[in-house]
C-alpha cells in the first residue's frame, strides 16, 4: 500500500519521445453559454465544447481539469467572435501553450415569420463557434451554421407532366471573416435561405403552405444550384475571407442524399 | 498482494436483496449473421445484437462471456424465426434461466427494379429479428423493418396552383405472426411500399424519375393515410397476430417531422 | 390551373376506412423551455418535443400547425408535472381529441461539487418530461433522466492481483409518481448516483481524482448490483408508483456493453 | 399540361455563373462490398458510400444516377487500394470529370484470440477506404480504422492507494501509403492496439479478464502517451507517407472525453 505520499504531478514529468502534440484537451464537455443576438437580449444555449492546446515534446501530459475550470469561468460571458479570443488567451496562459483551439456547438433559436399569415414561431439552428489563437497573437474565428431548406428538382419538374420531387436539404456553412466586422448568425442564415428553392418554417398556416409550395415549384434548384448561389454570395461579401459549404439533400425519391461541397479562401493560407 | 489464489466465481455468489432481474445481458455486440432470403441464397449481414436473460433473486450476477460464446456459435446458422428459437433454447440451458430474449438489428439488401427502365440496383433496409423464449416453451418472434418511402401532402396539392410538397418518410413496422407461416422481409416491405405515395429506389433513370414524380402526385397521402392503409393490410393478413407501426415523415417545408403510431394485437396478451 | 379557389380544409374531410389512429402529431420540434429548478431560479433549456393526439376514425387528418402554435405558447411557462397537464388540456381542446401525449427531451444543468476540493462545476444531464392526458381527466406524468456513473467490476477486482476494470455506465430511469408530491430531478439523480460505484463529475482536481478512484475500488458493482440497488430505492420511495430502469455499462475491456433492465408498477395498470 | 415531349436533359444545359464545383455527387448510398482479407477469403461487408466528381463551370448539373450505376457494377469486385482506383477511373470516364473521389465506410470483422484461454471470437471494426483520382493519373488512397482499446490513467494510478480509473478509448487512424506496398487492416489494427494500455476483446473468460486487468494496470497511458506511441510507429513505418490520428477516451470518472489529435505528412503536399 502506498501511504501518506504527496500527490505527484505525473503530467508535469518530462517526456523523452520527442513528439510535440498538435492538439490535446477535452471533448464533449456540456456547458451553458450566453450568446449575443442581433438586436435582442442574449440567448442562453446548451453547448458541447471541445478545447485543446499544443503540448511541447518535453512534457508528459496536459492538465485536463484546467480546461474545465476555464470553461466554467466563461459560461456567463457573452460570446461572439471577440470573446472566444479572450477565452483562448486565458487557456494559453493557464496551460502555458503555444496555440489553443476551442469549438462550441449549440442550438440557437431565431424567430421566423410565416410568409403570408405573418405568424411567428421559433426555429432552432445547429450553430458553432470555432477559434484558434497563437501565442504570437494570430487569431482565426470560424462561424458555422446548418441551415435546413427546401430543394425542388429542376429535372423532375421539367420532365414530369405535373408535380416535382422536393425535399429537405441541409446547407452547412462555415465562414471566417474580418475582425473589423461582425457577421450575425441571423444574417448568415438569411443569405443561405435565399439561395434555396424555399426556406423552411416551424409554423405554417394553410395560406402559408400554399405560398411555400408554389414558391418552391417556381424556383427549382439542384444542390449544384444552391451551392453556386451561396458561393457567389460569399465571394461578393467583402468581410468574408474564407468559407466552406456542404449541401446534403435528403432526396424524397431515393434513400440516399445528393451532395455538393466547396471550400474557398480569399487570402493566402498556411492552413 | 493476492497470490496463487483460485479465480473465484463472484457471479455465482448468492444475493440477499431479493430482487429478481427481468433482463440482464449484453448489448451492442457486433456479429456477422447469415440470413435466409426469399427465393435466393443466404445473405451475410453485419448485425448488432442484444441478448439477455432473467436472473433469479438469489444469484449475484449472470455470466456475460457465455452470451458471447453462444452468439459466436450461431453466426454461421441460417436465421429466420425458427432458428432464433434454437439460439434462445441454447441460452436458457447454458445460463440456467427461466426466460431469454434476443434482438438482432442489421442492414439487409433487396434488389429493386426501376419502374420504367427496369434497371436493377440493391437497396439496404434496416431490419430486426427479436425473439423471446420461456422455459415452459412459450415463444414469440417479432420481425421488424424500416421502409423509406415518399409521401406527398394532399393538403399542399389541393390548395396550391401547382406542385405539392413531398418528402422521404420512414415507415417502421414490427409484426408477430403464426409459426405455421413464414413472412419474408421481401413481402413485408412490398406491403408497406404499396401504402405510400410512391416507393423509393436507389437507381432511377430519367424516364423512371418522371414516373415516380407523377405517381406520387397522383397519389397524395398524409402520414395518417399511410398508417391507416398499413393497418388495414395487417388486419386482413391472416398470419399476422400483432403489429406496431411508426411513421415519420421528414417534412420538406419544416425542420420537424409529421408522426403517427399504432399498435394492435389480434390475440389476448399478457405482454 | 386551379384559380381563385378557397383553401379547402382537406384534413377536416371525412374518412371511410374506419381506423381510429392512436397517436398522430409532430416529432423533433425544437423549442426553448423554462424548467423549474429545486431551490433556484428557472433554467432555460433547449428541448426536442413530440406532441400527439388520438384521431377519430371519421376524420381524414389532424391539424399539424396547431401543435406548433400550442408549443409556441407554452415556451415561456415554467414546466414541471402540473404544467404539462395544462399544456395537454389545451391540446385536447384545440384539436378536439380524446387523448393527448407530449414528450420533451432536454439537457438540464446541475451544479456538482467535487468531493474533496469542493470545486464547483455544471454537469448536463439528458432529461425528459412525458405526459398523457385523457378527456375524462386521467393524467400520467413520467419523469426521466440518464445518469452517467462509474461502475467497477467486482469479478475483475476479485481475481486480479491489482487493479480492476471500470468504466462509464449510463443509468436511464423513468418514474411516475403521485401528484401530491414533487420529485425534483436533482433528488432523482442523487438517488441513482448513490447506487453506483461512484458518481462522475465535470471538474476533479488531483485530490478528488484520488478520492473517486479509491471510492470506486472500495465499492465494486456489476450492472446487476446497480440495478438492484436502484430498484430497492424506488420500491421504498412512497411517492413513486411506477418505474423503469435501463443500465448500460460501456465496458472498458470489450467493445460492447453490459446491460440490465427492470420495469415495475405498484398499481394496477391498464397501460 | 406538358404532353408527348422528349425528356430534356436539364443537367446537360449550360451554366453561366462561372463557378466550378469542387465536389458533387451522392452520399449515404448503402452498398454491399467484397473486401480482401489478409490470408483469408474475401469478406462481404455492408458499406455506406460517398462518391463525387468535380463539375466544370459551364455545366448545370452532374448525372447522379450514373454514380449509382457505377457503384452497382463495383459491388462484386474485391476491394483494396488498387481497385478503388479502377472504380474512380470508371467514374472519370462516365462522368467526363477532371477529378473523382470515393469513400466507403463499413464494419469489418477480425478474429480475436483471448490472451490466456485462447478462445476465439469475431470483433467488428469501423473501417474506411477513401480514394482520390485525377485525370492526369495522380492517385491517393487513404485507409482508415477506428480501434477501440483500454486506457488506464497514470495519474490516477500514481496518486491512489489502490485501483486506477480506466475506460474504453477509440483510436481513429487514417493513413496513406506507397502503392508498391499493401498495408492490411489486420496489421494496422495490431499496431494501434499495441500502443494502448490493453487491447479489448469480445470474448474473455475469467483467466483472460485477470490478464487484461493486470496488463492495463501495469501499462498506464494518457491519451498523450497512446498518441505519441502511434506517431512513432507510423513515423518509422517506411511505407506510410501520411497519417492522421484522433484519440477519444471515454473517461470513466467524467461525462466528457479526453482527446488528442495529430496529422503528419512525410511528403510535400499540395493538399
Amino acid at each position: 500500500m502506498k501511504m501518506n505520499k504527496k500527490l505527484r504531478d505525473i503530467q508535469n514529468m518530462s517526456d523523452v519521445r520527442g513528439v510535440e502534440i498538435q492538439k490535446v484537451g477535452v471533448k464533449d464537455v456540456e456547458v451553458p453559454l450566453s450568446v449575443q443576438r442581433k438586436n435582442a437580449a442574449n440567448q442562453t444555449v446548451s453547448a458541447k465544447a471541445r478545447l485543446s492546446v499544443t503540448l511541447p515534446h518535453n512534457f508528459k501530459g496536459t492538465h485536463m481539469s484546467r480546461f474545465i475550470e476555464i470553461l466554467s469561468e466563461w459560461e456567463d460571458r457573452n460570446l461572439l467572435g471577440i470573446d472566444i479570443r479572450g477565452c483562448l488567451i486565458d487557456v494559453i496562459k493557464k496551460l502555458e501553450a503555444k496555440k489553443a483551439e476551442v469549438k462550441f456547438e449549440f442550438k440557437y433559436f431565431i424567430e421566423k415569420t410565416a410568409p403570408v399569415s405573418k405568424k411567428q414561431s421559433l426555429m432552432g439552428y445547429d450553430c458553432s463557434f470555432k477559434g484558434v489563437y497563437k501565442k504570437n497573437g494570430d487569431y482565426k474565428f470560424i462561424l458555422g451554421v446548418k441551415v435546413p431548406v427546401t430543394t425542388l428538382c429542376p429535372c423532375s419538374k421539367e420532365i414530369s407532366d405535373y408535380g416535382a420531387h422536393n425535399q429537405r436539404a441541409i446547407v452547412s456553412v462555415n465562414i471566417s471573416y474580418d475582425e473589423q466586422h461582425i457577421i450575425w448568425l441571423e444574417d448568415l442564415i438569411e443569405i443561405v435561405e435565399n439561395c434555396a428553392s424555399s426556406p423552411v418554417y416551424p409554423l405554417l398556416k394553410r395560406e402559408d403552405e400554399k405560398f411555400v409550395t408554389e414558391k418552391a415549384y417556381e424556383n427549382p434548384k439542384f444542390v449544384e444550384d444552391v451551392l453556386r448561389d451561396v458561393v457567389l454570395e460569399f465571394r461578393k461579401h467583402s468581410a468574408i475571407n474564407w468559407f466552406e459549404i456542404d449541401i446534403e439533400s435528403i432526396e424524397s425519391i431515393h434513400n440516399h442524399s445528393a451532395w455538393a461541397y466547396q471550400k474557398e479562401s480569399k487570402v493566402c493560407e498556411e492552413n
